[in-house]
């Protein structure tokens, strides 16, 4: 199935299907230098695969893990990018899951002002989320995603047989951003969670929460309004994320803490009741406080408050702008509930 | 006098204004949080004034010279907004010639993946030229440009008085990079330099020139083709350039020996006088060969050859991919003539 992105300078394809990960070389135009990025997390025929579709390939491994989004590994990507002598008409393939593509897609946005990028994002989190949209960036200070660029990929590949050798774990993290979509945005989609079926039908979460990032993508490519929504969860989550050790909890398991205390009274329990099935965290193993405290640095709290996103009623959402100390009162209130 | 570049994604001013700098604070929207960035070449009062109405400042002043237009100092900036808690809706003024420009303006297109960047040059070679596009970056690895970003400024402020507290060596470096918007697009500019009067005429002269580079700009935002016509004589420049110390021939001194080889055998001689007599250089200090050998690198090298841009008819221009070989011979071929 293809799905397609419509955007004013020219949209792109989202391709979704079984085996696809072996066709790269017909999918994509790979007959040119490319730099092909991965992490050692990713089994590593995946990108051989790319890599031998292509007509020159220089591979670049980082190591798995946040840690590897930094402006150092920027650098060595174009430090590669220069050694093997990429042009303007060259491109970037990222192999992995959202840090490999948010890395690799910020590369090849500045490298010569910006050259082609291609995303086969191999996480369950990334194909349903950050593969698509355009939004590349590096973590700086401790800040997470604060230096980036708005770059769109030229074709994005989705391959859910990738998912077989993800751990459980990696899969429930990308269902929780799979359900954040369904709450604010698509009642469908969140039937299929409530109804317990979202694992095995884990090729049609994929297309209905592409369908809704796509949606919002197309209505406000630079984040301007709209396209806020898809950050519910994302104020508090990442706030736990930036208190975490390399054993915490993953970035999906950060927003599926992140949506509870944003869900109204009426939902809040079948929510949390989800959230367990899933193998996805319910309650707060780091200091809330802590956690609430990076608010004060989260790009998306501007001046006079924090923009949040709130769901009331399943599929719809609620966009405001909170006084910090009101919208940390509230989470406080809320999570306590959810420690019950 | 303002100028308008349209653009469509929302289009900018150009104020060309003697006494424009003071009147900064009626001029841009400062009332918020703004990282001004100047260098230590530049008139310190210029950044003070600018500072001053501002509701908070934060001043960078970075050593003078192409040096700072690094990664580093990238990273620099980034940490400076960051302290000072700049938010998305805050912004980036640079008040300095192109190396602050192209290095605060790539800051800020991506702190947040993008804030407000208003220009200020204090230099004619920026004034002219550089300010005005959107294009931004640093050099990295001994090659300039080749990391950055397009990003337009909100509002660009020119002031012919700063000019005054520049070195004459710079203003002849300046007039240079106009020279080369009259030789491939405005005979009426060439004119003013044929006759000797680019320097009494100088508001003309950026005027004339930023004309051409809008009007470039408007048909070709991210430089697909015609906005090549602005890199006439850059190529062997940007060679040339790279040889070079710190003390070296400044950047508008290497695009003015950079044009002589393109120019048809008609207009050479003429516009070698020209150069001479506004005391720019027309003998290379560098070996010819080792400033050829930078295009091996050069990013308008693309697949196939080098683009070149020739002018045979002052006003007009001939765009074309030479095999390097070729293009390198008809230099060698050149250069040697404006040795005799």
């Amino acid at each position: 199935m293809t799905l397609r992105v419509d955007l004013p300078q020219g949209g792109y394809d989202i391709v979704i299907e079984r085996g696809v990960l072996a066709e790269a070389g017909k999918q994509l135009d790979l007959k040119r230098r490319c730099l092909v990025v991965t992490d050692d997390g990713v089994p590593a025929e995946y990108a051989a695969t790319v890599a031998a579709a292509c007509e020159t390939a220089t591979v670049v491994t980082l190591p798995c893990g946040e840690a590897s989004k930094s402006l150092a590994n920027f650098e060595l990507l174009c430090r590669a990018m220069l050694e093997a002598e990429l042009s303007r008409s060259d491109c970037v393939v990222a192999v992995g899951g959202g840090v490999v593509g948010d890395l690799a897609g910020f590369a090849a946005a500045c490298y010569m002002r910006g050259i082609d990028f291609y995303n086969i994002p191999t996480t369950l989190l990334s194909q349903v989320d950050s593969s698509v949209g355009g939004k590349t960036a590096v973590d700086f200070c401790g800040v997470k995603n604060i230096i980036g660029a708005f770059h769109q990929p030229k074709k994005v590949l989705i391959d859910p047989n990738v998912l077989s050798t993800l751990h459980p774990r990696h899969v429930a993290a990308g269902l929780a951003e799979a359900l954040k979509m369904g709450m604010t945005s698509d009642r469908t989609l969140y039937e299929l969670f409530r109804q317990g079926k979202a694992r095995e039908q884990i090729d049609k979460v994929i297309e209905l929460a592409l369908r809704i990032k796509i949606s919002v993508v197309e209505q406000d490519e630079r984040e301007g309004g709209l396209r806020r929504i898809l950050n519910f969860g994302h104020t508090l989550g990442h706030g736990i994320e930036a208190l975490q050790g390399e054993d915490g909890y993953y970035h999906g398991e950060c927003v599926a803490l992140g949506m509870i205390p944003m869900c109204g009274d009426g939902i809040r329990a079948e929510l949390v009741e989800i959230l367990d099935s899933l193998g996805l965290p319910t309650r707060l193993n780091v200091d809330l406080e802590e956690a609430l405290a990076f608010a004060d640095h989260d790009k998306k709290c501007e001046k006079g408050g924090v923009l949040v996103i709130r769901v009331d009623t399943v599929g719809e959402y609620i966009i405001e702008k909170l006084p910090l100390p009101l919208w940390k009162q509230m989470i406080r209130e809320r999570m306590q509930e959810g420690k019950e």
